[in-house]
């Protein structure tokens, strides 16, 4: 098992932040939580308006490993997930993801429910694309951090077996056993 | 936040009823829990038999803005949604959906759980169609009450958002802030 | 209502046991569990690797029926439905999944989640091809096993009203009531 650090990334989607009418406290909280609770290193944060090929274009070239760059192991998005008339992330997300993740927000949601049952309003969607675990949060800080929160103790195992160091059943994975690269199949 | 009352439309998808074999007493009992509980005015309601071009077709018309007329807030249908042979309203549905909302059924499913394990069988799904929330329930008069009913206290908020009143975090939207009509982005 | 016993199908998919390097033993545990908790009979199991197309090829293969060989009720996969770079399992049975059916994924990971958290790490999905029911179970035997077990009490009134048999309600069903075989819709 590797013991590198996650790398992280988190996009804020805002009309109203891109636009400098709001100032971004979402972004920032997950950005925090990332590091203090898992570790994370913070490779990259932007902030976009709601705009579907923008959003898209963005989870795709972050998500594309180019040498000599690091792989991302986890986007987080915040922003774009409700029923508001331009809120069209989970649309840019599915547009790219590869391997959808219904479960991760499924998990999420049930333990936002006792605190948040409008947690269930929120559109999110996971997956993968690529090598790196894309999750779609809430916009408002307080819906966003808890959602993370709710899957904290989760993601450092499904990043290891994302990368290949484990099974899902915690036995060493192809890349641990042989050191070979495992090449995500598209 | 405006005050107007939810607009609703109620489908009921049936092959037996659609011919006069069986009455329908799903659609009625919504209509009536959609007035009592929630002031919603019915708009419109029809039956049609389990053919899933129909019904895509009956969808998309009425979720489909046509000055001067009133825009439909919720459309709910019910019947199809099972795992009979001629079961095809999700289906359907799927077709004309341009925003899934995965999150609603999740919700109902799980509030209706302890009464009726069986609310997991529905393959029912939700999502938007331009500025219209459709919901598919299930056939039964009983299950597609009680699937309504556990959305009751989440729809007003829901449809206030999808209207562009309200943001999903409570504060005012962008068309209660400027008077201006939002136009649902394709 | 028919008393034929459910003819079911056990697919396992993993590299390593197509291979001979590993035993499978997740596939002979489910085989044992629908025997013996839902009288199920065998009609067909094999090992294939972790490759998208042959696994969409046998999916759909398995569930076309052929004259005079016996319609296939239910075909469970086991393995592949993880994030490991080879995983793909999901996006195989999506690709010629005709109905989705979210709602016994959602019930299964609400069972198992009291005793494994992890069970929403599983992408799974299920659906119907034809008049089978598809369901891609988890690799390990442990995981695999849970979630048909959290499905035992339903699978049969599922597969009941898959073959036409009764209503979602309970009430007989077409081919129940007049005898005549009842044609799926592709």
């Amino acid at each position: 098992m590797t013991n590198s650090p996650i790398k992280a990334a988190v996009l804020t989607v805002s009309d109203r932040c891109s636009k400098g009418i709001t100032t971004d406290t979402s972004g920032p909280s997950l950005c925090e939580m990332l590091r203090t609770k898992l570790g994370a290193e913070i490779v990259r944060t932007a902030i976009l308006p709601d705009e579907q090929d923008q959003l898209a274009a963005c989870f795709l070239d972050w998500c594309t490993p180019k040498p000599p760059a690091l792989t991302l192991d986890l986007l987080l998005s915040t922003g774009g997930t409700g029923l508001a008339p331009r809120d069209v992330t989970p649309e840019a997300a599915a547009r790219v993801i590869q391997r959808p993740h219904a479960g991760l927000m499924d998990l999420a949601r049930l333990r936002c429910y006792a605190k948040t049952p409008r947690t269930f309003l929120s559109r999110g969607i996971a997956g993968t694309i690529n090598q790196t675990l894309l999750i779609t949060l809430p916009g408002s800080p307080r819906g966003a951090t808890e959602m993370l929160e709710a899957l904290l103790d989760i993601l450092p195992h499904a990043i290891e077996t994302l990368r290949g160091d484990v099974q899902d059943d915690g036995r060493p994975g192809a890349s641990a056993a042989t050191g070979r690269v495992i090449n995500h199949r598209d």
